[in-house]
């Protein structure tokens, strides 16, 4: 049946699945900070085309970019800044390079979960997607040493039955969904979950700017200096609210030489201000979890 | 058969099916303004993911954003600078957030249709297209309070009964369609109707600027400095021309931190000459009503 | 059989099938003018939505706009300038709109040949496509009472046997391929013809930049203000050359309030050198048959 | 079996066919310079359509373009700057243009094989692509007089056999692929080959920003401007690290009035410095190879 012709149970039941609950913006930051800042880098490497089947040789090595090159720019940069930032890892990639799980963490970083080899996990059976997201965390853990405490989903989208697999997990957050700037408290069929969401938007996401596939019409299609102008505004409207500023970039996208000045300049923009709080995505979400002690978080 | 072997009485057919008629361009606006400015808001929200099946979850909550950030902040910019505008709320939308359609009206704002869920209203059986058209006028109404004037197709398109249905409902405007920059009086089958159009452009949404779809390649491909841009070169020469400047925006695409400040720096200028008239579509197609009254209108 | 398995006979036939001859760019230009510009107008407006079924009200309209808003400001603009020009127009564009088609020429410009009805005419079979031709070029001197002296292929392509029949009509010039900034002579499977080709360029066209299409990715991408550094470039390196600038615009596209001063702009620029030769593609093939009198133009 | 269900050796026996190996950025450059440049450009000309089967005229007439306009242009240019550039060219464009192959060799600049007309080469079978190799290095011999050092793929990819098939031929440089900025050594199976990679980038190629099919929605997105700044960045960054700048065009895309520009003013930011090397693709290669004479090198 067309959705038009759908009953009113119908379509309240598909939009009430998952639900943006109580906002979860605290009066103020840690240490009294007027802001929150989390960036965030998902080390998708040879994963988004092994996913595909891995038979470009061609973009495996676009990936293996992000391995060889960005991240060790990334941690540089980020070193250099004493800032601590969060890395979502698929786990066949985090196996691919178990040094540089190892030395994210041992730069003080976080680990966060993003899915086992970068599946579509929203088109999956719920045995293989919760089989996957398991596993997923335990290698993750094992290779780094460091238990993950959220996850971003691979395809920024959840299964019907993903939202209960992070609920088995004992995750404390998830960044994948996008009804608020701010994080929110995870609704499931209008039940507070306790998880907290840590919204993502494409708009600040790297890979929606520079992207490029040859056999469609995707193409990087925005100057490096409109991508940061766009982060910049966010940040600077995320300062005049008070609210939380998550960024989202790929060590194969803004780890370019033609890049990678945004980054630094929005480091840069950021730290100028004395009252931000950098933090990892796990550090915002222990944070709103003591601010908010309820029954629920 | 191809069009090339179309007769001729084919393809004046298919062209003079619906079509512009005379110009409804006034001498001058009301109050003996110069100029006049009708902005529009389309609250389509989670409707836009439900008519597709419903089945993201990530969408959803990207279409929840715009009720839950993105309305209010248009409510607050319009209230602080004094600005009535329109909302075409599909039905749908709606019954998912009464209140939000109550504070528009008690704001002072004007309610159109959008249609039942945003369906493709120009591929309906005509049956079902009256149906879903009726059902969500009279929504919006037991919804609102206000019953509504005039009507945005929810695909800017008409079907081949579109016209007549907005005949029966005795609606006074319709604001889908293109062939002009300034009101005119839309003819079926070359008789005038009585039906005042406010066109629509692409040009004049933002949603073609900063729409993405992680499937295809579309994606935010303008930076919001070169839409302000093109919004403020499209009101100036309404303005040079005495003309109607009409600006469709989507709560989910501008009420973004990054993309606000285009409605701000517009409504600033806009309201930085005392010769606009800034006025719902109600109020602009009842004015018009008034000023050219004639046997059709 | 797969191109790399070809004989080395089937790709230099291909390739030869239309191709350059030699280069018809002149010493001078007419009065001693160092450079040439000839500015173009496809007037499609109803037809390329026809062309594709005509089912689609709301794309229609956007195509009446293009003969109701956009070819009156531009034939104000060209009058404003003193600048002839060349409306290329699909014979059933020049029937829907006859006045349009005889204030063109009664302004003082030339009309050429686009099609019946903007067909895909590389995809026709032989006699189809003949017939077509033949009936827009008769249709067009009827409506306005000028014989076309050249033609625009709605594809801008050839089909095997578009060459044949610009010769069979006795056409002076075509205006639709590519090997060239400059003038030269087609030859017809390594024959020169004594056609001279007025190149087009994707990169001096409007549309490129700001067509819209709902159902796929294509959305106008590139801000007025770098179209016209675009075409500008265009301009000053055709003048340092001593050579032809031919740009080819839409009234429904160019003829927004938004995009007109590209154009606008652009005639300043143009008009603002002593030395350059405004004209139509008809007195520019014309000059250069002078130019070049020989046993095969 | 879907990816994810992949046994471990599955996904490490696909990524580890071809890999990076040991970087082979110098500690200096050719006579101490810190930073080397090589520019080249793919002469597709007419195969990039042939390969699609040819039938399009129009978009043969727009790579001929390429040769007749934009390789006298690009030559012009390098002359007047003394820069030694590489020419990578489809077999078949040689042929189809045997003086421009010529008069590319006897000015000085590199040819490398760039497949027999334009195949997709990562989908052919063992001995077809092959064969087409072979043959393609033996053509650019027998046209120009000069033996290929290296190669450039068409579809900037490998099949699971082109790395051998360089070794087979005695290649001592490929540059198609993308794990690294600065030069490094091809990894077959985990077995150093020998065989220099020289990265290229979808970012230093102009194409990607530039390219036109009017049956998708690919189309120039970026205003020249922008991509100037792009290629600058990545320059500078290079020199900033000492690296390689690598950059590719072509001749129907950059040769453009308005876009020649971008070489003439890049190549004078490039040589406004006096520490940069700029050369061929198989100088930088051979100078790698000397400098780290090795068993495997």
């Amino acid at each position: 049946m067309e959705p038009w012709g759908w009953c009113e149970e119908t379509w309240r039941q598909r939009v009430g699945k998952v639900r943006a609950g109580r906002s979860l913006k605290p009066a103020s930051w840690k240490g009294g900070a007027r802001c929150a800042v989390a960036l965030s880098f998902d080390c998708d490497h040879e994963t988004s085309e092994l996913v595909l089947g891995g038979n470009s040789i061609g973009r495996l090595s676009a990936g293996e970019y992000g391995s060889r090159v960005g991240v060790p720019r990334i941690l540089n940069t980020l070193k250099r800044n004493g800032i601590s930032a969060t890395f979502f890892i698929p786990a066949v990639s985090a196996l691919l390079h178990e040094d540089e799980a190892r030395r994210i963490v041992g730069d003080g970083h976080e680990i966060g979960i993003h899915g086992w080899i970068h599946e579509f996990n929203s088109i999956l059976a719920h045995e293989v997607e919760r089989e996957l997201q398991c596993r997923a965390a335990d290698t993750l853990e094992r290779v780094s040493g460091q238990r993950p405490l959220g996850m971003r989903t691979p395809s920024w989208d959840f299964s019907q039955h993903t939202l209960q697999i992070a609920q088995e997990l004992g995750l404390i957050y998830d960044s994948s969904l996008m009804a608020d700037d701010d994080p929110y408290e995870l609704l499931g069929d209008g039940v507070p979950t306790g998880i907290i969401e840590l919204p993502v938007e494409w708009i600040r996401d790297d890979g929606v700017y520079f992207n490029m596939d040859l056999q469609s019409a995707l193409r990087p299609q925005m100057s490096p200096m409109a991508v940061l102008d766009v982060f910049r505004r966010e940040f600077d409207q995320a300062w005049g609210e008070g609210g939380l500023f998550l960024l989202t970039m790929h060590p194969h996208v803004i780890g370019h030489r033609s890049r990678m000045f945004i980054l630094e300049e929005l480091i840069a923009h950021i730290t100028s201000r004395s009252d931000v709080w950098v933090a990892t995505h796990g550090d915002v979400a222990r944070y709103l979890k003591e601010m908010t002690a309820t029954p629920t978080l």
